[in-house]
């Protein structure tokens, strides 16, 4: 990051998220837990082109959002995650995508965990940020787990509709 | 706005959003109460070039997060307000406040009004969003000020300190 424009905290928090590829690519390490350059790129809903999301990797990096180091079960891979800082930007995404909820006209299938996450509060925020930690920097596994209940939400709202049972 | 790249909440409030002048604009009309193009420009700690203001007071009246009309009290000139929309990313600049409280170096006398809002909580955004609907929407004054609780606290942050008084 250059100099700083101005002390100003809400200033120095947007200068060093960066623009919004960096937080879609922090969206994608936090909720869908791609942590490979190429689920990244090849998952990616918004279509990230590779030269932004090598060059925002690297700046997020950069900034201590984003570490990165060999991935110990695929030799030839580089596995990414998130730190504490970026761990700490749950309740930001979570706002974010409750103010997208009422004021965008969010797809709704994509929408349910942004529900889930408005309603759960700051204890649901608690909760995953410690699965985070636990899924990105080694700490112990909570006893639940958010990311499978927001998962499982997601899957359930794309999920093609099956077919009623007679009994129903 | 062109055709947004994902139907995802978090995506779509990014887009909305634009980059992070469009934020530090809204900041500026949010918790400096500066209302015309002049104030946002002179006053602005972070230097906003006149073609970037401008530029992006259009986008924000054009996403529907900033209004303007003549004002009555000087007729040469335009006051810019906040909308409902706007007004509901309080929570949003309070989590960025708050974070980079705690992971950037911001300056102390800056950083007063974010501790408050931070340790305020939900309850004192909703207070200030009452209000902020009082400046710029016209509803009717809420009893206590958090605006001047902010600008007070932030005020005496950057006074030059006193001389101690001989009993003290």
């Amino acid at each position: 990051m250059n100099a700083p424009r101005s002390g100003c905290p809400i200033n120095l928090t947007l200068e060093t998220l960066g623009d919004r590829w960096s937080l879609i690519v922090i969206r994608d390490l936090m909720f869908g837990n791609r942590r490979h350059f190429r689920e990244l790129l090849t998952q990616s809903e918004e279509r990230i082109a590779s030269n932004i999301l090598a060059n925002r990797l690297m700046r997020l990096e950069e900034a201590g959002l984003v570490s990165r180091r060999d991935d110990p079960s695929h030799k030839q891979k580089v596995i990414y995650s998130l730190t504490e800082a970026s761990i700490e930007l749950v309740p930001l995404l979570a706002h974010k995508g409750g103010w997208g909820l009422r004021h965008t006209s969010a797809s709704k299938e994509l929408s349910i965990r942004a529900k889930i996450l408005e309603d759960g509060g700051p204890k649901l925020w608690s909760e995953f940020m410690a699965e985070l930690r636990h899924l990105h920097l080694g700490a112990p596994a909570p006893r639940r787990s958010v990311f499978t209940k927001l998962q499982s939400a997601y899957e359930a709202a794309t999920a093609t509709p099956k077919l009623r049972a007679k009994s129903e």
